[in-house]
């Protein structure tokens, strides 16, 4: 397995492997493996002939008051993860090699970006198609796959890739969950054991929509109320948002009548927690 | 000489170029090709194995009051030239296929925009870095060539490449004149006769400049005096800017100490013009 540091290290590696005619997967990450992360790097495994892992922690998809600073990380743990999993090369750039002095371009994909997350993380989803248009530029890839935890940014890298006409294949990937249900997330590492047992609730929350969806409840509302009282019944949440809307629009909707996107971002203690299903209708 | 008016069709048609190892070359106009287009051509003919020339009028980055809807046209005309130079592909979509309904996606370089034309032109250069930027992801160039009559894009555009880290090289190619100086532009067609005179102004600016400073003369504010007034002597001239700056960050100097650039945009009769110098010290 390579460890590439460099940009141009790195792209005259992807140009030499798309010289040979061969298909190259990127799974981006900020590292800090855990079970989600390593399932987005099988399945790149098994679409491509040359896989790449990014390790980056981007400091522009942070705001001023969020973790950057103590986001976790453990690279000799992830390294040895990329490693089994069978990844030709991980590409872990420094901030200065990424942001040298006086960068001034961002990518910004304008409407999808204002609901939902980014509306309680202004700048977030601007950091984030800036930096994956970066690495598709460095590593070259003709797939790239990003997991459906995150599923605005999903949402938003589509549109991104569509908008610029990148000539590559944006690949979601449903989300890993641990066994009582909490989705896998680096963030989960803040969760006290108290905390813990409250995280749960996003998931329950996720689940009593769907359940009242198959009862026939199509009002959106009621819904979301539903869910709004089941998680806030358990100690340490606060809720950032509980949105049902349109799955690639992002535009509230008031009845579920097509597959909607149940979306929700709540604080756990000091970790912000998010999750999300597509309802349908049974 | 291949005409693909379908982004799929022009990315799989570089594609196959690229995995057969040759040098791909971009020249994108906004077609009415002069002279100035023309070696742009030949240059991009030497420098490549392959030459794309990319003809599309940019809505996006004509303002509301600009000049999109009566923009020249000639496609005979640029098709005939460019078959004469030698092109092997021109990709001319039309409006519909570049931006398709919901597209929402801006590439933004930030504080270089700001100046000069960008102050007089909000949203041009949004408009002409997304547009490139999608250029660049169809036609795939390893070379891209531009003219640095329109400086502040050439600077625009290497700073967009640099700082997404876009695998490409970023040429510019000296302004070429008419035999009495006015730089080639098609926007020259809408002038008069008697404005056409007029226009020369912009060139004997920068010289009248340019021999300031060869006799020693470095306040930059009376420099730009003398210009000024040198083409406000001329009828129908309307000074939108002059401008004496660094040459890549584009911020105002007082003082000609190294190489400075100066830009002016004039309006002649209902054609804005743009012409540059870089001044040296001699």
């Amino acid at each position: 397995m390579e460890i590439i540091e460099k940009i141009t290290v790195m792209q005259e590696t992807s140009e030499k492997w798309r010289r040979d005619g061969v298909l190259i997967v990127l799974v981006p990450t900020m590292g800090f493996l855990h079970e989600g992360h390593v399932e987005l790097l099988r399945v790149g495994r098994q679409k491509g002939d040359r896989l790449i892992m990014s390790l980056f922690v981007n400091p522009a998809q942070f705001g001023p008051q969020e973790d950057y600073q103590t986001y976790p990380s453990d690279t000799e743990g992830d390294l040895e993860k990329a490693r089994s999993v069978g990844v030709d090369a991980v590409f872990m750039p420094t901030a200065q090699e990424m942001y040298p002095d006086r960068s001034q371009t961002t990518v910004n994909v304008e409407e999808i970006t204002q609901y939902l997350c980014g509306e309680s993380r202004p700048g977030h989803f601007a950091g984030v198609t800036t930096v994956v248009a970066k690495l598709f530029n460095i590593t070259k890839p003709h797939l790239a796959i990003f997991g459906e935890k995150d599923y605005q940014q999903l949402v938003v890298i589509k549109q991104m890739v569509r908008d610029l006409d990148m000539d590559i294949d944006v690949v979601g990937v449903p989300t890993v969950r641990e066994q009582d249900g909490l989705a896998m997330s680096s963030r989960n590492n803040y969760l006290s054991a108290e905390e813990r047992v409250s995280a749960l609730s996003l998931k329950k929350g996720l689940d009593l929509a769907s359940a009242l969806v198959a009862t026939g409840e199509k009002n959106a509302g009621k819904i979301k109320n539903s869910v709004r009282e089941l998680i806030l019944n358990h100690p340490f949440t606060e809720i950032d948002y509980i949105t049902i809307c349109d799955p690639e629009k992002l535009t509230d909707i008031e009845r579920v009548d097509g597959p909607c996107l149940l979306a929700l971002a709540v604080r756990v203690g000091k970790a912000r927690l998010i999750d999300n299903i597509i309802l349908r209708e049974h």
